[in-house]
């Protein structure tokens, strides 16, 4: 048996494992809400509520807390941040829909460490309490979507943003390398004209450059914190000028530029802002989805498909075939963008149901928020990193399909007639000819002007 | 000027135009939800509620309802069933979320003409009512729900299921015709083991015959009818025994096995019935979406592409590139698909945001799911009549791309293991040998065990 | 049986009804794709593609389009631009997918109007050509994509900005005037501390405005046109320059900031920003759903739900109960929500699977991209001149609400502690005591402190 | 540092912890797909998977496999089945996606605990060797999919229609005992006629009824089972039979009716099964939503909401407002609704994305289904028990807003008409009069027909 300490809250005393930080509120909590370990309250969500605590500590020093307690607060809270407890917050996303509960386990903790530090004995209410003086000046209604958009914010910046930043990179660089190489473009996965493998991979590098654009044009309003706003907005029981001082005092501990939200109602009513940033992770997960199933299909084969890049070999591919070989991080990223896609639903379907001064979604939306930032930042590096690093095309595959194309009768239209060119590519399709063939079978063109017109390396635009 | 009579409701009196049918309530609907005509309320909705009409009036009778007036009703709903007065009904999908407003519109035009055949005068209340007698023992809190169940149930079994059968009756065809046409597998794109291209089709006339069983397991609770709940589910103002006797017309009027509700107060409150069915609609658009893109994978080219099938050309392809034939059959398809998922999820939005006794999302519920059963089945006969009856193997390119396969190594791994059998593999793709010459050069196996193993028409499973 | 003249395309004659003014192709179409009348494509996007049409006549004449062709053509797209031949385009969203056929429609129909101005016989390909001339420099797989574009930022800046500005503006009349009215605020649906009505719907205006940040923010890149780029994005056919040419020319003729896009194989490849752009509005359909359940909360009732706000009465409300008014405003506004979020998840789905050079999901993206900017504005105008000027408060009825509240125990608890603070609220709660009495039988408090401090008035933040 | 020993696959040689009883593939994944252990693929899949490898060496067994391999890949299956070794599978859900990797990884650990049972030695590939013994007769092509409808049939039946009764149950007593408390009824949130509480929750329980018809209903083609179809459908290298004979031993071990499925090409290509049952799952999760909103709001208050129901108080509400109890329950039930919703549309995306003969999106479907399941059994059995059984009715509130209501007007219009009783109702609104002063008033109606129509006990459609 485990050995256990009496901790109490408003409904009376309560068992807790002897070595846990945690009180009243946070064991009540677990045995509320028996989900499995896997669902767990995301740690960055409790690491930016450290933040806020630490924070707050800091701002009520200057409104009269005890400089003792405000200190022992702010040691521990940044030890939470820093990830050192990070076993002491056993609580699951699907409790109270405001959050309460882990912003209650954050303040328990913060002041269980405090008070063992202070008294030398684990836990308790005194001297640190955690509603009186963890949580002064402030409500989980308005802790727990700062910490939300703390959490948010910094999992863009200091993971999205550079894995996308890296990816993004390494694209430029198959753009640039493979900028000689004509190929066969493809519309309606049907034979069109052509175009370098160089361009093909230069729209995808637009695409992630506008998905940086789409992800820096939602951080000004994601730097826009709830804090202060208390219990609905009013600010009941936090000091004056708490909202903005607090703002600029997690802008110093984490370096990002937060600011007090222009309006506090709505920022515990709805949490639009965060439905809105996974609207752009799923965009991101579209143009990822876009890349993906591009190198996939032209890496299929190894000779009954496309084949024109081959892609890095990083595991045996089957159970049964022996020597396949398979585009397995391409699967994981279109997996992965499914999996962003589907969260992005939740998140509406949780932004959608707000009621009066409060949102009771919030840790369904934040989950699902920094879960699909982490995926997407992950998927990124390692399909960067697994994938994209290692690709090469094939340069004779590439040459025998342009070779062939049928589509390069484009060129001949605007010397000969839309109608007279379509004449040509369905003749020579039809009987198996060349297009120059069917084009002189036809008595359509002459072979000087179709040498002169016909050729691929003067339809790229340039 | 348009010609108008008055009406009036409770409100007070409004203008009309004189060669209208409808009356004040619907006159009033149109002036408070100005969308335009696009997003009308979908005509088999008005015609199940026709049919509502149509049975309660002769249930009516049975419970007193004077016979002349009866008649009247019952004559005049019948030709609004019958779809004899479909620009009558100007009501747009975004209304009172209970229908109510379409369902006035029924009563009031039915009324209408039955005033104008009892007494040569359009419209007005007398000698029928739109209220005490079209409407009589009846709701639109229980009406527009058995509507959209009438509806929905008419439109799988009359539309879709027919669709479903014809173009699962040809693709069973191609799988018969293309029995012996072995051919390369592919799993992850990549190359795999042999199959038949009628093995492969025979994968989508199974996916087909499992929507075919969906379909018909939702049947038994879509046949069950809220009438006879009115306002709350009570029944109240409807006589004993109403709810079973207007099933039973229903029943009799459509052919359809229609039932009573086991319990009005969720048939009123809820919509999950709906929900459930638009679920199999969204399979049934998977499945789709995956025979299409197939179709469409399998269809690439002319040249560069795959090329194992040839998909009939209906129309020109390209404004710029002539002689581009493109799979649009298969494009449509899969558009129409991505449009029923969508539907879904505003089904499913307006599904869970049911309140007490009633679900007010009612007409966006039924508009999405009658506009997905019409666009699956439109777009089945069209997929079947203008691509797959069309469809042509290219057995010449089919049998290249098969002889060029790697996988078939797969069917030595028993005889030498899957260790052995990936060194070949892998010796003849990056040698570009055959898997022969690669099996010999490594020593792993010899000419004549090869020949008798590596057979592809032994290596179908038959 | 309607009179018919014949045209021809590159599959050969077909008859074409003599009073129209589309070709070959367009009949086609009709053919092929057997959807009704509701389906069809929306007219903003002909409009656009009008516009498409009239901007790069202008271009083409500058290099070198012979410059009555270039008049009437100009000429004929200016009238279909401007609405004078809405009936001319009867296809609808389910067709190739990157819309060509609608594109050959919008060619055929000009050069037919072109052609009757100039000759007086009505279609035809002479002596102005719908690809040779009115498509000239273009490729649908450019200029649909544009008119996507053009279609969406116009919808959204001439429609759908007005009416988020207009509800903003009556939203924030309601805050002004209701600063003053002192109300219980309510979170997880419980009672919670005070607040004016004022202030809550401060936090609507604070979403709506946020939602007109968001839609400024996707204009940038809704202002960037893939025109220039012909069939694959190398701008082959067109001359150079003509992509910044034909944006300015759009710019012009529209008055809105177009420019070329800086990449077009992007800009055909993917409809990533239209994604964007549907994931803001799903944004504001998320706000706006909050905002009107809030208003239909406050207003349930009459007598037996919380009754704060009395909503103008727009109608009768029910077929059975007399008398009824219900919040039906609120109801169309949440079902057209529940819808804009179903078509984003479509508008998802069809952008994640673009292949290669194109993007084949267009129509379906562009229809439902047009139809939830319409749906939303329309609904805002709707809700805003129905439902918002009409809103009043019952003081009588909120004053006493907050009367009784218990939750204004909360500004004890800086005086006397959370968990005393906690146990007058419980007695209060479970004697159905007031606070006071509460508090005073405690002797948790004396009646001088409490009057002093559990004043609602003060509890408000200011 | 760890100790690690040297295992080998095609790919070469690669160190592997010298505890584990994984071999090269597992540990190749580890490094290839680095997302955090909250990611690792559901334990349910892998028990199934091992069920699988169980099942396949008594079927091997028959057919030549060495009985002694056979007896230790039994033992070794088995105890992986139940448990024993769960920390030996470390791979996540983003893998490949035809879930080889994790086949491969219950393989080499089967493998490796039986030759450490034969040699004393852990790990290895001899005498078991994962793909020769382990994996005989079977792909990860079929074994995938087949452990994916075993898992999700066993969690259906064993885990989610427990917990569906238990819930159905419990509402079932509530409408037993509640049967006799006539209440106000309530449509677009307004007042509406009455109807008794159990009636209300006569509802919900109909709501759960028909789910577990909905889910029954899925479950004989949840029994269907891929087994046999080996790599691509066909059964290549799988002996006769084995298909019939494998799920017969599935059957066996597990207590459920399995079956083969009878197109095994269906049942690779496609996951159709398990995108219908999370359909289900989705319309279980609709349902839910509606229950649990509905107990919200009847429960809303103490003091200033609806206030008809007393939720069990199972925890502080509130870190600032003292005394406060909130209807977490009800809260976790919706958010747990919204993710089975969201996880409904990424399998939707996932599921539609199959191509030729391989469904690459299996981990991500898998995942999403049996998280689904896990999620609403657990909330259904915490709400039951936490929120349900504890609700008591406020029997003197609910009489109170019963006395007060309008709706009892609807009872006269079959008396007096629809008009008359409407202008009752509008009048006793606007000038706060009971209905029959209103209609006394008004000359409408007699005191004494009044009394005896007007009595909500009679209007309850019993």
């Amino acid at each position: 048996m485990t050995e256990t300490r009496t901790e109490t809250d408003s409904f009376g005393p309560i068992e807790v494992p002897a070595s846990a930080y945690w009180g009243a509120q946070t064991e009540r909590s677990i045995h509320n809400f028996p989900f499995g370990s896997q669902e767990r309250m995301p740690i960055g969500i409790i690491h930016a509520l450290a933040i806020v605590k630490q924070a707050a500590a800091r701002v009520n020093r200057a409104h009269g807390l005890d400089a003792e307690i405000a200190d022992a607060i702010e040691k521990a809270a940044a030890s939470v941040a820093a990830g050192e407890h990070d076993d002491q917050f056993p609580l699951v996303i699907w409790q109270t829909g405001s959050g309460t509960q882990s912003n209650m386990n954050v303040n328990e903790v913060i002041a269980g460490i405090a008070n063992e530090a202070l008294t030398g004995k684990r836990g308790g209410k005194s001297p640190v309490h955690p509603n009186d003086h963890v949580n002064k000046s402030q409500s989980s209604n308005d802790s727990f979507p700062t910490a939300l958009h703390v959490a948010a914010a910094l999992a863009v910046t200091k993971r999205l943003i550079p894995a996308l930043d890296s990816l993004c990179g390494e694209l430029t660089s198959c753009r640039d390398a493979w900028d000689d190489i004509v190929k066969i473009g493809r519309t309606h996965l049907q034979d069109a004209t052509p175009l370098t493998l160089g361009q093909e991979f230069s729209g995808y590098v637009q695409q992630l450059r506008n998905n940086y654009q789409r992800l820096r044009a939602v951080l000004p309003r994601l730097h826009l914190l709830a804090q202060g706003g208390t219990a609905v907005g009013t600010g009941l029981n936090a000091p004056k000028g708490f909202d903005v001082a607090i703002a600029d005092a997690i802008a110093e501990l984490t370096g990002e530029p937060f600011e007090t939200a222009p309006n506090k109602f709505e920022a515990l009513a709805s949490n639009d802002t965060l439905v809105e940033l996974s609207g752009v992770l799923n965009t991101l997960a579209v143009s990822l989805s876009k890349i993906a199933n591009d190198i996939r299909l032209l890496g299929s084969g190894p000779r009954c498909g496309l084949g024109e890049l081959k892609l890095p070999e990083n595991e045996p591919g089957s159970s049964i075939m022996p020597g396949k070989v398979n585009p397995t991080q391409c699967e994981m990223v279109t997996m992965v963008a499914a999996q962003v896609m589907g969260n992005h639903v939740a998140i509406t379907i949780g932004g959608l149901q707000g009621h009066m001064e409060l949102n009771v979604f919030k840790p369904l939306i934040g989950a699902n928020v920094l879960r699909s930032v982490e995926l997407l930042a992950t998927a990124m590096d390692s399909f960067r990193e697994r994938c994209v690093e290692g690709l090469e095309p094939d340069r004779a595959r590439i040459a025998a399909l342009l070779d062939r194309s049928l589509m390069l009768v484009t060129a001949l239209a605007p010397e000969i007639g839309y109608d007279n060119a379509a004449k040509i590519a369905k003749h020579a399709h039809h009987e198996g000819l060349t297009l120059k063939e069917a084009g002189l079978e036809l008595g359509m063109v002459d072979a000087e002007t179709f040498d002169r017109v016909v050729k691929p390396e003067t339809m790229l635009g340039r």
